[in-house]
């Protein structure tokens, strides 16, 4: 394992540090592992939190800001938040209008995320929940109960984060989740496993010429192993089970992860094969974000999302978001 | 080679493909390879031009925008732009006020500018040229002769994109690229090779407990090849060049990129224990970019620009940009 890191043990604590070294504009606790925007939102304004298993950075922690999340709590790598964090987080960033938390379904997400709910609930912290599950692959994996969630949750939190900042009600931000989660699409494939730093060496390893349809963002296996084949055929086969998953039609915001070890100059290649295929179909990629958006350590592959929009949703997509990882339009 | 493209023959132009299909707001000359703005920018204002091989995306293409460049020239992969090309370009992009070309000093590079520079002053094209050679790790490498250009070039791209926007003639504009040139440092280092498509397998390879320090970004040979060590030792050793090449004090803008296989998490880590030894040296880092920004293709490993600024170089910073890969401050 030749990684740029201090020690397996204090890795994520380490990206944090540098995290709050590099945007004064969060405000970083270290000892809890939660990320927060340094200037909280107005009282009376619905608050975002999500976190999840550290290692698919930039999420979580790189969408805290304007327009997108309150908080994020950092789990240690590949390891579910506690509910304690998700607690903690909550209280801090609630304005009086409730808190959404924004959950990838794993089931150590679903757990600490449920259990917080519950806490807070107790300290009259109005809470909902959206769970994302949008990973086309598989059902019922390794870490996963249903569907896993992925890609979706960067487009759900830019959208929903856009629209609590607007001023809607908990009621109104939660309906607008469920519809993001609900039409959102995700399938992946990996050229490589990812390396844990405790572990030190790859989750799986692959054949030469071989590459894992819909991997897991924790190296959990996917639908099957088959040989590499060219970006062309690759893009096919990750547009094809989007729509034999009921992909809807018309505008959609397209997105094309690295997964940590996968440049640009590849992904671009991706989207050129991937373009034409969707408009096959009747989707029109009117947004599209390539690069490294929500990754899995230093694994090589890329992972598809694909969101259908109305103007509404594109509306609160292109409105004013300033986050680490995603930024437009505000100064 | 295990990599998303579709031949090693078409990789450039498929990944201009997808960014033509990302970025609406980018015109794209497939046939010569050369990507513009689709608004050129109004008449009587200094446009910029830059290019260089293949393989370090975002840079250039993705810096093609409001308040960057108005042009990029893509070469094979680390192969220079034809003098063509950047002719081409230089004409298509002149807005009556003369062009500025920003040159990373390859020899290759400086040789195609050069040419094309001297072919438009005979169009009656008013152009100057900054060559960037910030690479503190070695002078007259395999490809050069003098120091490498690199990641100060984004850095460069930037600041002088904003004084280009805000109407500075082209005396003013190549004086301040040339005070930005000057002042810039960088240091990288490499935990692998890159693997040209073309060539099927790495430029180098290095052992399992091995780095390559100021590895160029074509994967010439650095400095050394030492044994891997934690962090805190790494970052000492990126700094420590800067300062004996006489990197100045105060305010800095710093970069901290990606080789194109480095995950967040790593640079973030890495940036944490960069920090501290900076400000030891008297350096604030008072703007920091992290991710990938300069790569050399799937090369692990990452590269430390520093660049002091003052209150007049922080303000044309911030200005608006809008570009793929860097964005803030404009709807």
């Amino acid at each position: 394992m030749k990684k740029l890191i201090s020690s397996p043990e204090s890795v994520v604590v380490d990206a944090l540090r540098g995290m709050a070294a590099a945007h004064p504009e969060l405000s970083v606790d270290l000892e809890r592992r939660i990320v927060y925007r340094a200037r909280p939102k107005e009282h009376g304004t619905v608050a975002l939190v999500s976190g999840g298993g550290s290692g698919h950075e930039p999420l979580h922690a790189g969408f805290v800001g304007f327009g997108m999340l309150d908080a994020a709590c950092a789990g240690a790598v590949f390891t579910s938040p506690t509910p304690d964090q998700v607690l903690d987080a909550t209280r801090a960033v609630d304005r009086g209008a409730g808190v959404l938390h924004i959950v990838k379904n794993y089931t150590g997400d679903v757990l600490s995320f449920e259990l917080a709910a519950e806490l807070a609930a107790e300290a009259r912290i109005d809470v909902r929940t959206v769970v994302v599950a949008d990973d086309v692959a598989v059902t019922d994996s390794l870490y996963t109960a249903g569907r896993r969630g992925t890609g979706t949750t960067v487009l759900l939190e830019r959208i929903v984060g856009a629209a609590a900042e607007q001023g809607f009600d908990l009621d109104e931000v939660h309906a607008l989740a469920e519809r993001v989660a609900a039409a959102g699409r995700s399938m992946g494939i990996a050229l490589s496993g990812a390396t844990v730093p405790a572990a030190g060496r790859p989750t799986f390893t692959l054949g030469d010429d071989e590459i894992e349809w819909g991997v897991g963002s924790h190296g959990e296996p996917g639908r099957e192993r088959q040989p590499m084949a060219a970006a062309p055929e690759l893009a096919a086969r990750l547009v094809q089970p989007l729509i034999d998953d009921g992909l809807g039609t018309g505008d959609a915001i397209v997105m094309l992860s690295g997964l940590g070890a996968t440049p640009l100059i590849e992904l671009y290649g991706m989207l050129a094969a991937v373009t034409p295929l969707l408009e096959q179909h009747g989707v029109r990629p009117v947004r599209v974000l390539v690069g490294d958006y929500i990754t899995s350590l230093d694994m090589a592959g890329c992972l598809l999302t694909v969101l259908p929009v109305d103007d509404e949703l594109l509306s609160y997509w292109d409105s004013p978001v300033d986050t680490p990882a995603l930024r437009w339009g505000r100064s």
